[in-house]
């Protein structure tokens, strides 16, 4: 079972995976919880080039490729031997961020991210919890945290975010669950569990 | 114009390019030699990820993504501008080396490559240099400089880089120009040019 996370900034997915993994571990249901860009030695690297305050001058392109480098280092490395494992695998971001942020907000277009993912259609997950939250407030929440390089984004370009996803979501709605993120977290969280206890609880 | 020149590891790109440089200024004529993967700050830190010796386990695929990440923030950084400029563009290493050592010896294909680069199919080398030389010689040739992560590969896999190179050459005659590099150095920079005097020296 794997199963990625997707929501802008600030949309809660740190907390919502911890909560899961904690979950699931009370139930003695084997799980990794991982993310994107990073996840293993190498996409870490990447990560530091991608996410680098420095780089703003990193063209769209280049961005969307090193996004996929990453993935395919840690979809070898990380995810595919959790799966042969029969772990679930908890994954924050997948192919489905490099669609929303490159592919919609920053213009490259749905199919040129394909494109350069081929490897990843071939490792679909099988539930994308889509958190749709406000990026106003999502914005808002982490303030506090350190910024990297697409936290510095204008509000408009977290919008697009957010209507890419909301696109993602109509063209593959069997793996897409749009989950409203505009409450409180408890609230969120209760219901991730209430859709997913049926699929998740009868792992074991 | 836009030179690229491709080689294995010790066939002398570098020394050449260097004298090119030399000939073309003696002649008035502006040029920016560069190389790959690297030649801008963003894909110098790509290259830097590639080429360390400590990432041995890095996937094929990852190792192509990279490549094109640095690429075509390269080719929009440096490339695109000087070729704007009038300037000839001495281009040390381009797509070829994608296909030739990733798609032919790693056994990706020739197709993944184009597929992760199509950016580069817009801006392809007017020239093609491909020094055609004995892998075991360049091999003994880099010896004492410090290894990189690439260099540390087997004969084997030079000798297959060599194969999918003489391949490139089959399939794109118009761009290539074969030069045996298993001459002294000054052969060859003779060789290549009395091959390029009529094309480059008009230039002005």
């Amino acid at each position: 079972m794997f199963i990625t996370f997707e929501g802008g900034e600030g949309s809660g997915k740190t907390t919502l995976i911890q909560t899961l993994v904690k979950w699931l571990k009370e139930h003695n249901i084997g799980c990794v919880a991982t993310r994107e860009p990073g996840g293993s030695d190498i996409a870490e690297k990447i990560r530091a080039i991608i996410l680098d305050q420095d780089n703003t001058h990193m063209r769209a392109r280049t961005e969307a490729l090193l996004f996929a480098a990453a993935r395919v280092q840690h979809l070898e490395e990380t995810v595919i031997p959790a799966l042969e494992k029969n772990q679930v695998v908890l994954c924050d971001r997948y192919i489905d961020s490099s669609l929303a942020y490159q592919g919609y907000a920053r213009g490259l277009g749905f199919d040129a991210i394909l494109k350069i993912n081929t490897f990843a259609l071939e490792h679909m997950p099988d539930i994308t919890v889509y958190i749709n939250s406000d990026p106003q407030i999502g914005l808002s929440r982490i303030k506090s945290r350190e910024n990297n390089r697409l936290d510095l984004e204008k509000l408009e370009f977290h919008q697009k975010v957010r209507e890419g996803y909301l696109k993602l979501a109509d063209m593959y709605p069997q793996r897409y669950l749009v989950i409203n993120g505009d409450r409180t977290m408890q609230e969120v969280i209760d219901d991730v569990k209430a859709h997913l206890k049926d699929v998740l609880l009868c792992q074991k």
